[in-house]
């Protein structure tokens, strides 16, 4: 029998950060054909209620290190701020959405990043999704809305990369469905050159994406993304698009698809 | 066929501002026979919060005023900090805890309280109550744990009383199930002697709840709370108890249950 399609969407600060562009994307998303499933980042809120609460963001090489104090602050702002929000306008959309962390139902399980060099902190890497209940949730019309706070079984909560917990949701999703992997971020897609905003590559497979980052036509940044969609096809994900907002609009053709051929 | 029986706890102030009373009870909560449903209460911590966020409680008559931004700190402590908190200790006594605000699902919406005298924010009354996806989570043992918020289904959130949300997810499910309320705070049921702690009036049904009153045996403090459960049971809802953190506990003997009759 042929599965059924289902959408995974990812948003990012670039959104969340602007309450217009929020509602105009969140009444978009509710008009999307259901079954779907929203993942959303953090954005500015969080740094800036850590800095109002007097917590000093702690870097280590660049990157983040989230101490408890820090994690309060992320469980507050994403699991019941911005998640709560979210929900609340796709509510009034006439969207049946459920706003969840990793914690709930065991949705997504994680532990918290081994120490090496750095120690991350309460940082989660994801091991488990429970496809199955996610599931039952689609089943009865209800679309989950995660926010990127996990749980490692243990009674511990762990701050997680949106986007790693976007891809781990699509790929456990495909034993059951046809999916598509939607990340919604500040560009139009992948640009052949970052001086033209709509030089947007539009197909990208295996082949081209090795071409591209060969001729350093895919900019430094980028690839981190990149290899995560690609890793997301290679485990079962059928479709993963990059574009800005306007990419889950069904007049929109300005964006790029990956694909593994 | 006979209705299975669920229960339906809540827990306030008492508990959640005492780390290891919170882990105690949650233990106990996680053996408890299933279907089960957890409502929790704010506790300081919202307080605490918004005073170092710079926000003065708002007060009008003695009753705390949600405004707009003490509605952002309560949504942030109740959705996210203390539901992720519970659900993840749950989850780690094997207990499959799903955190929901009346937003989530749409499980319970409210209308922001109507301005008489005075003006309350952003404060709900429940006006209804999805039952009927709260027994699909249930059907697969999933046990809601809800938080002080809900929505008005246009957008807005708002901060509902706890004992409000028991009660009326109580009244709720007694089309479904035979229920039973537990309303745990920090006493050890209701005194015939406020002196003696332990002078427990183990049962009381409508009549002698009146006499009591009409006696001025019971406190000023308790009629509001007592008057809600004989609401819950005039709805519905098959039976009331109300006692401290070991009312949960099969061992336990002391606590006061309510009945009409």
């Amino acid at each position: 029998m042929d599965k059924k399609l289902l959408k995974i969407v990812k948003i990012g600060g670039s959104i969340i950060n602007d309450d217009i562009a929020l509602t105009s994307f969140l009444k978009d998303f509710s008009k999307m054909n259901e079954p779907k499933i929203l993942v959303h980042g953090g954005g500015k809120r969080a740094t800036e209620i850590a800095s109002v609460m007097g917590l000093k963001p702690k870097m280590i090489n660049g990157r983040r290190v989230t101490d408890e104090a820090n994690l309060e602050v992320v469980t507050m702002v994403y699991a019941g701020l911005l998640n709560k929000k979210i929900t609340s306008i796709l509510q009034q959309n006439n969207c049946n959405a459920i706003g969840l962390s990793g914690a709930d139902a065991n949705c997504i399980i994680a532990h918290k990043r081994i120490v090496k060099d750095i120690d991350y902190g309460f940082a989660g890497d994801v091991d488990a999704v429970n496809s199955e209940f996610i599931n039952v949730l689609l089943q009865n019309k209800v679309m989950p809305v995660f926010c990127a706070i996990t749980h490692d079984k243990n009674g511990q909560l762990l701050n997680t990369n949106a986007d790693t917990i976007a891809s781990e949701v699509a790929i456990a999703m495909s034993n059951l469905y046809e999916t598509e992997l939607n990340y919604v971020f500040e560009l139009k897609g992948v640009l052949e050159s970052i001086e033209d905003k709509n030089s947007v590559i539009s197909e990208i497979n295996l082949n081209k994406y090795e071409q591209l980052v060969d001729n350093s036509i895919i900019s430094e940044g980028m690839i981190p993304k990149l290899h995560n969609c690609f890793n997301a096809l290679k485990k079962g994900v059928n479709k993963v698009k990059i574009g800005d907002a306007s990419l889950i609009k069904i007049t929109n053709n300005l964006f790029t698809t990956l694909s593994l051929k």
